[in-house]
């Protein structure tokens, strides 16, 4: 298969690599940004150059040692992230110049993939970031992590963590369309309107301005049936004692606890479970991978008919942002999906 | 409805009430034992002497102030307890003078009920402390646990903790009949050796003498498929760090922070859950009421056909020895069912 070219390629590719394990926050110490020259797509491959870099708290897991899910990044090599861009050279036969794609291409300007984990997407239905965010990693983490674990019935409390994030404004909007009521915990006034105002969860808890606990008491008077944690620590603990009979907790992630130097705050409240026949169950968006188009049709007919809304946050300045822009992540910046525009075309 | 007497009655009914709410381990003086003249039965009701009181670890929990599956007992109450003995006096249709029964009749010598959570049972198929045991709710609560939360298929590894307690030593042997490997945790040698060469388990791991993890990894190579837990802390903690993919976590009890005069230490590990995809569920053994009949008949028959092996220690010394029997359940004295013999006739 010919190799076909759009455009004409930049002669180098600026990567991010991991340097050292963070301890804490991770530092500009704890990366390498290396210059490299633009691979050549290999039989069966193609090259994608990055539009986009999606920010995903899950990467801070990534960088730590010890097994999890995924492997950690190892030392030296260069950051694994999602993105999206545009493939321009293909030898690959699913893949033809000119596709926008999506894919683990890693903290880097230019890469290589054997379209391996990598989609085609449609810039029609929803814009490229969207496609990083309500239907990306993040939309289908909330879309399976609400309905296949959480399983709610119309007249259900859902509570949500992390809501005004990638995840939870999309847990919360899925848990209304399904007739639940919605309400999200969030950092601040502003998100907490937004939520409310723009995507129509019931109500709001501004973590930072109220006390989580007697909140979640006066929003969710018959208690939480679904609780969608993203966070972990104080508030995981706080909305744990409002659970109703039978609630059933979603394990999705631990923002707060990522960045730990000390041990992770177990939840003290973990026999509420037993109090409440409860449940808690993990998750990993991955596992769902043969159903994400399943998920993505009805995902996009929700947003075609408004009844989704998609809000991402776009960091200019191209790839050199990144170790700050992941930080937006953890200081509670971002609201919706955080991507970093990698390329000036983006 | 006559009332029958059997015997002849005692003059009084001694009874412990609760006199104040501990702080950490129960103390005598967390009591008042009372002396009441014996009641009688009104219509509708039965008198019934107790021959053996049941000392469950839940009842530290039932003397703490706070909402749970079952209000606190009250300051000035009749200290709440399983118990067995026999009808001496009934104006109730379905017990009759003479029966055996089991049901909440409380810390005292006599207690008269109107029938409601009480039970008929057949000293023939097993001796009444077994009522207590293995057919009674702690069985119930390894059975359904186990089969109906855990849901373990042949070839599963099963760890329980408490492993020789009354609980610990039925959900053991049921995970064999099951055709699982059991990996009992439980506190000194003489108790894992109990465990392996009398009731079958696999292998014993003795918490007080070994790191429960590296046991927890030698003898789990392939991860745990079920963890049932009745002790939290350290262990649970150290169980979610081996977890295999998909494993289902029973909450059943925490007896190694009851007495507790710091918050509940939480599970540090649970992202585990999230890594392993893997649950953590509640269970109260009140659920299952209606179906104890099923339990009971299938566990009777494996009592019958030795494959069940039902475990109790009975202590000696009337009512009087509530208190100091109580604490045994805490210091991990008792191997198998713990009750008090009350009366002299037990």
């Amino acid at each position: 298969m010919p190799v076909v070219c759009m455009g004409i390629m930049k002669a180098t590719n600026h990567q991010f690599r991991l340097a050292a394990r963070p301890l804490g926050v991770p530092s500009r110490t704890d990366w390498k940004y290396v210059e490299e020259p633009v691979p050549e797509p290999g039989d069966g491959e193609f090259l994608v150059e990055i539009l986009y870099l999606s920010l995903d708290p899950a990467m801070r897991g990534w960088m730590r040692e010890g097994k999890s899910y995924l492997p950690p990044v190892a030392i030296g090599d260069v950051m694994r992230a999602s993105a999206a861009g545009r493939v321009i050279a293909s030898r690959h036969p699913r893949f033809a110049a000119g596709d926008h794609v999506t894919g683990a291409f890693g903290v880097q300007e230019y890469a290589i993939s054997n379209g391996k984990g990598a989609r085609v997407v449609d810039t029609r239905v929803a814009p490229l970031p969207a496609h990083l965010g309500t239907l990306g990693a993040p939309g289908m983490t909330a879309y399976f992590g609400l309905l296949d674990i959480g399983k709610p019935v119309p007249g259900d409390t859902v509570v949500v963590s992390g809501a005004a994030g990638a995840v939870g404004t999309v847990v919360g909007q899925i848990a209304k369309i399904k007739e639940c009521r919605a309400i999200g915990i969030a950092g601040g006034p502003e998100k907490c309107r937004f939520l409310v105002e723009e995507l129509g969860f019931d109500a709001a808890i501004d973590y930072k301005g109220e006390d989580v606990k007697p909140a979640l008491k006066k929003h969710c008077p018959d208690g939480i049936d679904v609780y969608f944690d993203n966070v972990g620590g104080d508030i995981l603990d706080a909305a744990l004692t409002q659970l109703d009979r039978h609630a059933r907790v979603i394990i999705s992630g631990a923002i707060s606890q990522y960045n730990n130097t000390t041990p992770v705050k177990g939840p003290s409240n973990y026999l509420q479970l037993l109090v409440n026949r409860a449940s808690m169950t993990g998750m990993v968006v991955f596992d769902y991978a043969d159903r994400y188009d399943e998920a993505a049709r009805e995902m996009t007919g929700w947003l075609a008919a408004g009844r989704l809304k998609s809000r991402e946050q776009v960091v200019r300045g191209g790839l050199e942002m990144f170790p700050d822009a992941l930080l937006k992540l953890f200081n509670g910046e971002n609201t919706g999906k955080l991507v970093l525009a990698v390329s000036e075309a983006a």
